[in-house]
């Protein structure tokens, strides 16, 4: 990991001196969210701006349930394994579904939730009340616009907002495989956020919803969570050079069409995707001697625990990733 | 469900116009602490007196659990569908693993904690940092001493308390199934549980520990979770009767006998049991049609959603139930 | 303490092998349920049995705070002081206010949250969201029809529900001091309940709202707190008992009755009450050494700690105190 | 409030390119939590990074308090009444004892514990189990060795640690009226920290403990907490910043003397201190009129309510104060 994208960290460096009041009533946060509703193609909605992807999914789910709600996920999602117990830290149950390559599917949970809702016992079991879903997911992989509305439709017929996870987005935003743009998943998801600190902020989070009272007195449950920052308008000068000159899609067309290098040429030395993503993270399953060899020079992560003979390992590209850290990866299969 | 057992009542009814204090520091909560370690074996130890099955539950485990830890049970455990999520209600999560007819083994658990400690980003993941099983399982079944112990050893591996859940005690202590004697079972695990609530107490459940320090000011946790009784020698009372002339074993002994009689009479009419239960409650799997007729007089329930032709129903025997009772269910099968 | 009223056990033994579904969905919950009302004058609302004051309290609270909201109270309140931390647990700040001998006056209230509205940083303070009193206080104090409605008038102004711990209840409703009848108390709390545990019962309260949906899913609440009886019906059956033959404001009576002797007594030889209380709690600043010599043959207890020469003390009278109790206690003086 | 001082700011862009790993295991993190534990004379100790005052507050108070336990702090305190409940929100009662301008003494603290081990019916009240002081306080006063070893000593006696909220601790450090150091301060609190956000930094808290065990699972914690930052460099580098050339002590000099400087001025024109503060934040009570004059030009703020005549307003000056803002400020008086 880097810093920041040179045009966002130029951002805070020319507005460091300005003073402004603090915790998000300053002009540049009022500006952000204009420029970012508009982006979104949204007329009405509100924006509010968080340091990172854990603090951001604790403090949107724990406002979007009630106390003995729960929330669906699949069961790879970030909230259910890699959050430390974020969720449940609040009290609500994380209930996890089965998925594929990352992804729920809308079926799983329609007969999820109907099967809640036909039981005779359920005031002894958990509500679902909401769904959370990543795009991309954890696995790089992507909802298509059908599947997406597929999902939305049933947390509508159930009266469950529908969280996206956008950690990552500008990769899916991006990608050569997709067919969904901002606006779309803006006027689909009932709230989601647009990830900053993986692509190219230094840090920073901006949830995005449609709908002007989902989130009430969202500020306090932010200070609640310490989660408000002090000088908030740190996160609105980020976002507001993401969102400038295209930068943010930019950053996301350059990595994928790394990615896309980088697993076109593990394919052509025999090593095909482990998943087929299409976005920044690529996984391959590798010898572990390859794996051994590479990771004297090159950043990546085993994905899940080494095997006796060959692991499953993950590549991560972003803006400072060059084609000649992929041909110098590609040269050491 | 009928209230409590004669003897338990009536123990009750002696008693009720005795003044004593209350919360607890009675002489009637020291004799039935006494007499109970005394019924464990169990020189040091402590007692602790409750309302019901998921208030022990999330109260025991509240206190066992640091705040990012979590919970291993199995997928079926009752802490992970029926308790409407009061334990992550206090910020615990609950770590599912598969299990075999409700019964956890001792290498899941093993493997689960194993990969946990191994996996360099475990900062990012709840640590499981105790076991709950139940005995009998919620599908009736029961570990051996050689399964109880093993998974004792892996508990001890890793430093995590073994918490047994013993709603059903009575029933697994007096199966002809079972290899386990109540002081086994208070030498093993760290904490466990007596139910009186569904083995002939009108409701109580005795936590008991054989270390003097694992549960330390419990019974300010007891009240901070509303579970501190008032008059809280009722409970007391209730448990001195069911440890008086073995009323605990023979009130397992008679559901358990008719259990059996139950199973073998299904068996001969052609319906195995859909798990092979030796304790009181027996699952068997009808035709929707035969449900039908059998639930205008009978007191049963569905396991899980109706099926199209057929589906799986439960039973459960007690003190109330009769010999008659099972001759006449048999009959009309 | 001693254990139920007669009447109350008798019920419970007059219905003991009956047997009934569980967790509430029985027929004696729901005549009990309706007698309440009835007896409420209430045309619509709710009732559910809990089984103690602090589980009674947290559980309603809990269902009606907004994650990031708190309760008023008056200092003294039970929650604030005695329930071990019961409602920060849920995740709730108690907000306590100054008040007089256990009561908060309205004005309190309303300079309080009108001075939270008026605060131009309200967003890193918790919004004082519900208001919490009792009645009988914890003092014995009570407030009269004016004082009430002038309390749920500025409830109503800022939205939030009024709710009353009545876990003294009967012995308000029957002091010679009261205006308030049970239909008005009903007709001005937005959720309060009748208690049992301290009034003639073994245990249990009665959660009264005349708003049908202002606790919603409130019995899966309950079990998420452990507070869902699996035997609920006997809870009920008290209640039934407690509400026949006006059993509920006789042993108001008996026990105010005698309170009001003791508190006669102790003035004529020299004691004036500490609180002028008119119900069945009577305090008292006695001499250590009078202390010490009741002590020896009569319950009561230290109110707060023992003084260098004198100490306060608190008697409680109820359905087992007799007039030679009370006689032989003022003749010790 | 402007962005991070010069210097921090420019720590950043040089090292903005470089790539590590994240969350806080890079080799910035490493060097800077070495030069902190220097700077405070500490052999052993650990340092932790987190973002906000709030956020740092609520996750070490969660570490280091039991679940039925409670933290003491001042009536006054931060924790208290603005972080909109973030300490109740994790389960845990605030327990505010009277205070001295913004000071907590040493033997109000200890009748308090004291008087909570004397109480025989302790179990149903919330055992005070840390202290929480914040120097400076939020009114800008400082305690002396004396008076911070004294409470030391109270908990030492009660085995509760204690935390010292040093948000503004550069201010302390750096005012004349203070007899305590850095190395002091580390020695004699079990936990603190060291503020960034309001002293230089864009954002970021040091918490420093002498004690290398009494934080255990700490990252684990601040992730659970949406507290680990996935650049976590990002705040190393900033400290390595203010940790150079005594940067730290700098900007506290600079603002104290001006805020110094402003005092002398009021107090020459007829506005004594509301409080005598010896660091950056000024208070006075001003005429309506003259308050809101000067807000057309000069940014401060009301503290507390305004009144009919006269209000009290709060002065900060930082970094980027001038000794020409406060000229200006004072000839406008």
């Amino acid at each position: 990991m880097a810093g920041a994208h040179p045009q966002v960290l130029q951002a805070l460096c020319n507005t460091n001196l300005l003073k402004t009041v603090g915790y998000g009533d300053d002009h540049f946060t009022s500006e952000a969210k204009d420029k970012i509703l508009r982006a979104c193609e949204l007329e009405d909605g509100v924006v509010f701006f968080l340091q990172g992807g854990t603090q951001t999914n604790k403090t949107v789910i724990d406002r979007l349930l009630s106390r003995n709600d729960g929330v669906i996920c699949c069961e790879s999602g970030h909230i259910n394994v890699h959050e430390a117990g974020a969720i449940e830290a609040d009290g609500h149950k994380v209930l996890p579904l089965p998925g594929t390559d990352g992804k729920l599917q809308a079926e799983t949970i329609r007969k999820y939730v109907d099967d809640f809702y036909r039981d005779d016992t359920n005031e002894h079991i958990v509500r679902p009340a909401m769904v959370y879903i990543s795009h991309p997911t954890e696995f790089g992989t992507l909802y298509s616009k059908n599947e997406l509305e597929a999902i939305s439709s049933v947390c509508k017929d159930y009266g469950m907002p529908l969280f996206i996870d956008g950690a990552r987005l500008a990769y899916g935003l991006a990608s050569d495989a997709t067919d969904l743009t901002l606006p779309q998943i803006a006027h689909i998801a009932d709230v989601f956020y647009i990830g900053g600190t993986k692509c190219g902020a230094l840090f920073g989070e901006a949830v995005v919803s449609r709908h002007t009272d989902l989130l009430p007195r969202f500020k306090s449950l932010m200070k609640l969570h310490g989660a408000l920052l002090a000088k908030g308008r740190l996160l609105a000068v980020q976002f507001l050079a993401l969102f400038s000159d295209d930068l943010y899609l930019k950053i996301g067309h350059h990595a994928d069409r790394l990615a896309m290098k980088m697993k076109d040429g593990f394919a052509r030395k025999g090593y095909p995707p482990f998943i087929d993503s299409h976005t920044n993270q690529q996984f391959f399953t590798l010898p572990n001697e390859l794996i051994d060899r590479l990771s004297k020079e090159i950043g990546f992560e085993l994905w899940g625990p080494r095997g006796e003979q060959s692991s499953t390992v993950r590549f991560v590209t972003d803006w400072t990733t060059t084609d000649q850290d992929i041909d110098t990866l590609l040269t050491q299969l």
